[in-house]
């Protein structure tokens, strides 16, 4: 932006010897970036370790590396000590990653080149913000610096597939928005009935889809369906499933995660689309574009269930980062847990983990191979055996963590 | 619902004579129905001619017809008037038609039936909230009562394409949850940039679409291009300038209308989609499902625009009755017209329209025939004439009718 409150630091100051520069060896370097998905809170993750550093030494030199463990690489830092309170409290408030994010998921050398950056800077800390990958990614940064530099993962995912998280910051108000516009569209569809599916952002693990029910008015609300990536995904078994609900709510409102799969564990998107169409990623991942999935699912349904109004929209990116949604909770949390992960960083490398016990959430410090490259999936008592709904456990987890905003009357309808 | 707190009136009941069951033929009755797409605030407008009715005859009979014409045919109706303020005012907070809906478009024979039905009930007027088949229907019927029933249409679409308003009524809530999820997936795609197509609803009319404008922060914001039904759209055009957005700010994010033509009137989706893959409803209307155009949209930038990040989602239903964005300017207004359509009724039929002047929305009567299968388009210099973008009297609309809600910090990307 041409306004930019900061300047880029002049990498041939920032890069300059302890002593030059700067850098003066008498004061802590904290590196800060962002990784993965933005979500609508992981600014207060930023914001958090920007103030606990400041806290704990107001000469600390706290630098914000541009697009992730790429800017650290490439020398490209933020001074993020010198923005004055109020504008890093504005940026806390703001969805997505103010400093830039990546995809990017760095092997050996690509680390030896990190670590390079974060030598360069003198760096004592380096605080990672992201998913599992970005845990790897630190494990590995952990590793290669023989415990020189504290590596931090400070966790963020609108997934809330980290293990060792009871969930994970970001995650709340993404559900909330998922939960309000499941809640929008049912009442939409009593009016004028139909099928409706919302395909829901989600490759291995189904939470998000699943916070669809969350604010769920009663039994006759939808959705009524819900399909995610722990539950083999059949064709007839749908069909039947929506059958079954139009008989009896006159409506049927499907919740659906981008990534469900058959039961040969091949993703919906690459078994009902042409392979020939399918588009993958640089990891040679099927990319699963929601708009794939919309048309395979808008086929079965004009097929099997013809004649019958129906309509498939994709949510895709708005849960992740809705300015509109922001869960105070979340950004409570997500705040604390980047505070958090500058106060662990006296002691060494790990991975902050949002945990729970005693009716309270609080974060812990675990060892980053812990929760690198690992998935959590949404746990099988969740979903009632036989039925895509919610069972007790799921809907237990949801009300807490998702208290209902919206006391909507009640239709005639 | 099973604990709907309002009963169906018996038909047997309300469909006896006057001087017999409820109607005494001493008080006035008024009937009151909802067509067409549900909105955020439709109900409140109902609840307007509610109370404005009791505030005129707290004896009068206030009948609810479920599901638009259809109820008032079918002698299926709710009693209003037996319905505590509280219950009414939760109602009239709630998205969604509360009495159900209607897409039937009634011809004079199926308004013989309408007409029977009210005079079954021995309603004085009829007050229909929705668009402008939902006018059509009310001049059909006015001119078929010969004036023994005032037919007033009080105006509701999301679309804001009725011709004789300023705005109406669901429009500026739609508005904000476009505005809003503009914003946010902008902020989004400047952390990983790439390129971002949203589609929203509109089949003649783009001011939803164009609403995606309103909240932008300043001239490097998305979204960078629009496209409504009201240009023609052209392919090379549209890969060119979504090049020119990439090499100038690294990114582009669209907001596109499921309605968007070529330059011969085809749909995109009909020009893009098989023909054999096309679907109709009773009409003969091609379903503008925002799959089948995010699919041909998804289709142009893998090829014309290959190896670049890109994404698509549908908007679809959900900004139209978003029960977290709903505008308290348009819960006001859209009481107010019902309110005014129920004052209004004493001197016979009409469309109630909100007109602006002076600085104040205000409702006026107009002759039904000016709204009724009428589209108001958005004016041809709301747009650039050379650019995919508002000109200034666009952006001073929305300015006017969306007031921005968020105020976010300033990114470092």
């Amino acid at each position: 932006m041409p306004d930019v409150s900061i300047d880029l630091i002049d990498p041939r100051t920032v890069g300059a010897p302890a002593g030059q520069g700067m850098s003066t060896g008498m004061t802590q370097t904290i590196v800060i970036a962002q990784g993965g998905g933005p979500t609508a809170v992981i600014n207060q993750t930023m914001a958090g370790a920007v103030v606990e550093a400041k806290r704990r030494d107001p000469q600390a030199r706290i630098l914000g590396a541009l697009h992730g463990v790429r800017g650290v690489r490439d020398s490209r830092f933020v001074d993020l000590g010198a923005l004055p309170e109020d504008q890093l409290m504005n940026i806390a408030r703001t969805p997505s990653a103010a400093l830039g994010s990546t995809r990017d998921k760095p092997d050996a050398a690509y680390c030896e080149k990190v670590l390079a950056g974060l030598k360069k800077v003198d760096a004592s800390a380096f605080v990672y913000i992201g998913g599992n990958d970005t845990a790897g990614t630190q494990a590995i940064l952990s590793d290669a610096s023989g415990g020189s530099i504290a590596c931090v993962h400070a966790p963020k995912t609108i997934d809330n597939d980290l293990v060792e998280n009871d969930h994970t910051p970001g995650f709340i108000s993404a559900g909330q928005f998922v939960a309000a516009a499941f809640l929008s569209v049912d009442l939409d569809f009593r009016a004028l009935p139909g099928i409706y599916v919302g395909i829901v952002m989600g490759r291995h693990a189904g939470f998000l889809t699943a916070a669809a029910s969350a604010w769920r008015l009663d039994d006759d609300s939808g959705p009524h369906l819900i399909y995610v990536p722990e539950r083999a995904f059949d064709r007839v078994r749908f069909v039947d499933d929506i059958r079954r609900t139009m008989d009896k709510h006159g409506r049927c409102i499907v919740a659906m995660s981008e990534g469900v799969s058959d039961a040969s564990g091949k993703s919906l998107v690459e078994s009902l689309v042409p392979t020939a169409m399918l588009e993958r990623d640089a990891h040679g991942n099927v990319r699963l574009s929601g708009t794939d999935l919309g048309q395979a699912i808008e086929r079965i349904l004009a097929e099997d269930l013809a004649g019958k109004r129906s309509r498939v929209d994709t949510l895709g990116y708005m849960p992740r980062g809705a300015i509109s949604m922001i869960s105070e909770t979340d950004a409570k949390e997500a705040f604390e847990a980047g505070r958090f992960a500058v106060e662990v960083a006296e002691s060494g490398s790990g991975s902050v983990a949002l945990q729970y016990a005693g009716g309270v959430t609080k974060p812990a410090l675990v060892p980053l191979d812990n929760v690198a490259g690992k998935t959590r999936h949404m746990p099988d008592d969740f979903l009632d055996r036989d039925e895509n709904r919610l069972a007790a456990p799921g809907i237990a987890y949801f009300d807490r963590l998702l208290p209902r905003m919206f006391e909507p009357g009640k239709p005639f309808v």
